[in-house]
């Protein structure tokens, strides 16, 4: 199959969220203090509005549809755990949308309330993210709102991708990506950027691997979730716009623990004072567990891409 | 008085402490979510080694005194409200070196604990920071060991200077540099590499300003300290070394309420996801209260510049 979203997607995309998402920037990453192999750069993609990589997709997806006047009246409708529910939110408001966020009875208080907070209507569906993206679906077909999904979608996917042309201006070149994966939307999109460039690895939990199954079967299947990351990373096949890009252009899907996620979020709060989410900080963890080796000489970009969670769970005993 | 710390000192500071402090980046620090009438840039000082500025002195201090042969076996002693003795004892770890640290028992004791894990023999002195201070002193008159002062010494403010040479290598020009004070070295330090250059506006807590009053007197001045960033910037008068700079190249010295600081660490946690101290929000504070008013044309970069405090004090009660 074909790469349905491709570097020029990505490029365009570029220029269509400049000036509505930051520029996030990079620091250098020592070894000793992440407890790594080798020195690394990490991109803190946390520092993103809403604390997280989503508004990139979110603002590509409806300023795309602004321009072609497919916006109704009634607005907006999303589903997510969190992260796109508040990107999804925050857009809106930047844009005069209203926006209806559906979320499941098992994501964060706290992620509700920013949603909430940021101007949209939150309406709690019990069970799981796939509930909430039922009800969403249901209230699309009632209403006619735009569905803003958070990853099966090309204009999502494109703009997520505009992380990896931003990097590209930050640094002078790099050898690989390390980056989180949940549906898949947010390494789809660095990927159809980076094509055969440079090298890309995705990051899973153990209990929530997606990308890992379509990638060991040969094509998206449905797999539990479950941990510590679920909320941001939990969901249960990769989408089929992303499989198109991640099943040519991943080069490595690799698996963490929900120790190893735990244990990063710690390291990169005591050694940069950033409170990093559980799927924020999978991506380091993957470098940190040795789940990926890097050659010695290897340069080695690792995204720290969300930052919600209560920073009492990050906090070190040490320094209550 | 003619400046004790030259430009060219900063500059050979900026040499010397290469590869031993991190390039903090900055970030676009938008109007409308910092609650400012302008835009301006953030400076995440904040996410230096230890969680704040101060290694960069405390690097240019030892290593000077190190190629001079002047570090004896003993090792260091320094007295400090936290963060510069957090910077001190990891420079001591980093260097081989050991250190003695003293800080007062109002200081808090997640600060404490850190500067213990860093390596350092930590001694808690029942009072405030001079009463710490005078007990370093002792030591040092004691043992011979290296006393290395938060602000008195030229070493440290030219390495406090290194965040200003390295902001004109991160941007295209800047007017003005909004800089929170506590006994000055923070200040001076860029005071001095800047000069004329560019406007220098320091900021302090009514409760704790010493730099101000000495500004109003024509000289150092002894003040009583408070509030609630009184652990990082409660220095009770500016010091010499510092004054020698700021007194000819401090343009403005503002004052703000703790509740403008309080009021710009929330701001700072919500719109950045940032855990800044109150001493590391007070240059925001200082344009957030409008004490400092910006032309509507000044290209104003405002320096995040300490983390250390316990998150829960920075997270609104919306999303705790």
């Amino acid at each position: 199959m074909d790469p349905l979203v491709t570097a020029d997607d990505v490029a365009a995309a570029a220029q269509r969220v400049q000036g509505h998402v930051r520029r996030t920037p990079t620091i250098a990453g020592g070894a000793d203090e992440l407890g790594l192999p080798i020195g690394v750069t990490l991109k803190l993609e946390l520092l993103q509005h809403t604390g997280s990589f989503k508004p990139r997709g979110a603002f590509n997806r409806i300023l795309t549809a602004l321009e072609s006047g497919d916006v109704p009246g009634v607005g907006l409708v999303a589903a997510s755990g969190g992260n796109h529910g508040a990107a999804v939110a925050y857009a809106a408001g930047r844009l005069g949308l209203h926006a209806d966020v559906f979320v499941p009875s098992t994501s964060p208080v706290n992620k509700r309330h920013r949603i909430a907070a940021l101007g949209a209507d939150v309406y709690v569906i019990d069970g799981l993210y796939d509930d909430a993206q039922a009800a969403a679906d249901e209230r699309r077909h009632d209403t006619g709102a735009l569905l803003v999904h958070p990853y099966e979608d090309r204009a999502i996917v494109a703009g997520q991708g505009t992380m990896a042309v931003e990097l590209d201006g930050q640094l002078d070149g790099y050898d690989t990506l390390v980056v989180a994966a949940g549906g898949g939307g947010f390494v789809a999109g660095q990927a159809a950027w980076i094509g055969h460039r440079r090298r890309v690895v995705s990051v899973e939990p153990e209990t929530s691997r997606c990308l890992h199954a379509a990638l060991e079967h040969g094509g998206p299947v449905t797999v539990d979730v479950a941990g510590l990351a679920a909320d941001s990373l939990g969901a249960r096949r990769v989408g089929d716009v992303p499989w198109s890009i991640v099943g040519q252009f991943v080069d490595d899907a690799v698996l963490v623990s929900d120790r190893d996620i735990r244990s990063a979020q710690t390291t990169l709060w005591d050694a940069y004072r950033l409170v990093v989410e559980p799927g924020g900080a999978a991506a380091l963890a993957g470098l940190r567990s040795g789940a990926y080796v890097p050659a010695p000489d290897e340069r080695v970009v690792v995204v720290v891409c969300g930052s919600n969670c209560d920073p009492a769970t990050v906090v070190e005993p040490l320094i209550r």
